[in-house]
């Protein structure tokens, strides 16, 4: 369990019952009340009332062997993807995007030093990254994430990259400070980033911003190919243009939406 | 708000904190804490103390125009994906069969009276579902839902019936209770079902069953195509074969999967 504040006005039961909903995975989809309350570091008493509590809200139920989650679970990671209202909006300008490229793209934002793929259209390929809503990979080893921390001062930067991943993967390569903060500068300059091969070998990538109604980046957008069967000059002088062109749709319609009047009421 | 128990053993902070993660929504993506506090029918101090706990676990974010969620909530909700292994062990076949059709395909499963899609292969078409992992539909509407449904005995349906649909989706034609158990008795009988443009104008799907080492029905996996595009002979004459073999295969690999010795010890 990772350390965490214990103020008056923290609820520790609402941290404890969210621990017990990522206990599960998938070399552990189903899980006994003493399981429960090993992986969480919880009393067993405890682990009990949160088991029933969530079982009766519906997002676990109890079997033979034990507890799993249940497909209501989902409904909450998708509270936030539908809240940005991010996907309704650029879906059908991505899907123009890979009827022109013939490749995949997918959006990206950042999350503590982590990237967190928030929609995706896809191609299917025989090699292909497997990606879906919610993978997370180290910013710092992808476009998507590159063109985020760009958006960032030296100082943000810095501190994002100094909190830890949570995606359970290990970067080969990572640029020292001083490299870093060049390269995002140039990305700024130049308005896009290319990786190739950065992450995973035979996958290369590029991605542009997509910005709010202010001009800040508020997600990435990018289109990933094969290094056998794109080259990296391809990529920039057939896909680049279209990945501009899209993006900049994105943002108009976001610019658009938000010239709305508001209904909020603060 | 929905009635729930109050039990001695239910813990009402976290069932609070669920909720206010879900008041957030694409109408409302930033809330303030009186807005939380109304939505979700707290007190403004209850719902001040659960907005600090979530900010503190990095689940939203305060800003000048309120609070909204963060990425990080999408891992909550992809922690069923994953504990499930379905995706992982799915996806590999559906890109084979997305591939031999040329079409889209999903999996879902049952949650309540709804079909969950919990997995998605899509081919970008200028028409389609705008589907994601965690849309749902009502069951009874979609060829997903009718395979899952048909897995239950009559009285199981009826149970799951009873439920009130999440989805927000109003279904037209509802089929009275007699006409959806013969239905669903031909469905069991012929291993697989076919609905045209029953849930919308312009779509026909055709699903089957994923099975457990058990046999029981885990999951739906279906192919979907545009009417305009695909008659009915194609997508069942050419679409579904590929369909079954896909299913088994996937059903295969999770009877290898349970054949390995577990390491659970309960």
């Amino acid at each position: 369990m990772s350390p965490r504040g214990t103020g008056p006005d923290f609820i520790e039961a609402l941290a404890r019952g969210l621990d017990v909903i990522k206990a599960f995975d998938a070399a552990r989809p189903t899980l006994s009340m003493s399981e429960v309350a090993a992986r969480t570091g919880l009393a067993r008493p405890t682990a009990r009332r949160i088991l029933l509590t969530l079982e009766e809200l519906g997002y676990v139920r109890a079997g033979e062997s034990g507890y799993t989650l249940t497909p209501r679970v989902v409904e909450l990671g998708m509270a936030y993807v539908h809240s940005t209202g991010l996907w309704e909006l650029a879906r059908p300008h991505m899907e123009d995007l890979v009827r022109l490229t013939g490749e995949s793209s997918s959006v990206g934002q950042l999350d503590g030093s982590d990237i967190v793929y928030v929609a995706r259209v896809a191609v299917p390929k025989i090699i292909a990254l497997a990606v879906t809503i919610g993978t997370r990979f180290p910013a710092t080893s992808t476009s998507l994430g590159k063109v985020m921390l760009a958006d960032l001062d030296p100082q943000q930067v810095d501190e994002v990259l100094a909190e830890p991943s949570r995606s359970g993967v290990t970067v080969q390569r990572t640029p020292g400070p001083a490299d870093l903060h060049r390269e995002l500068a140039e990305i700024r300059e130049r308005g896009w980033c290319l990786t190739d091969q950065a992450l995973a070998a035979g996958v290369r990538s590029v991605a542009t911003a997509i910005r709010g109604a202010d001009g800040r980046t508020l997600a990435a957008l990018n289109v990933t190919v094969h290094a056998a069967e794109t080259t990296v000059e391809t990529l920039v002088e057939e896909h680049l243009p279209h990945l501009l062109a899209t993006a900049a749709a994105i943002s108009d319609d976001i610019a658009r939406r938000a010239a709305i009047p508001s209904v909020q009421t603060t």
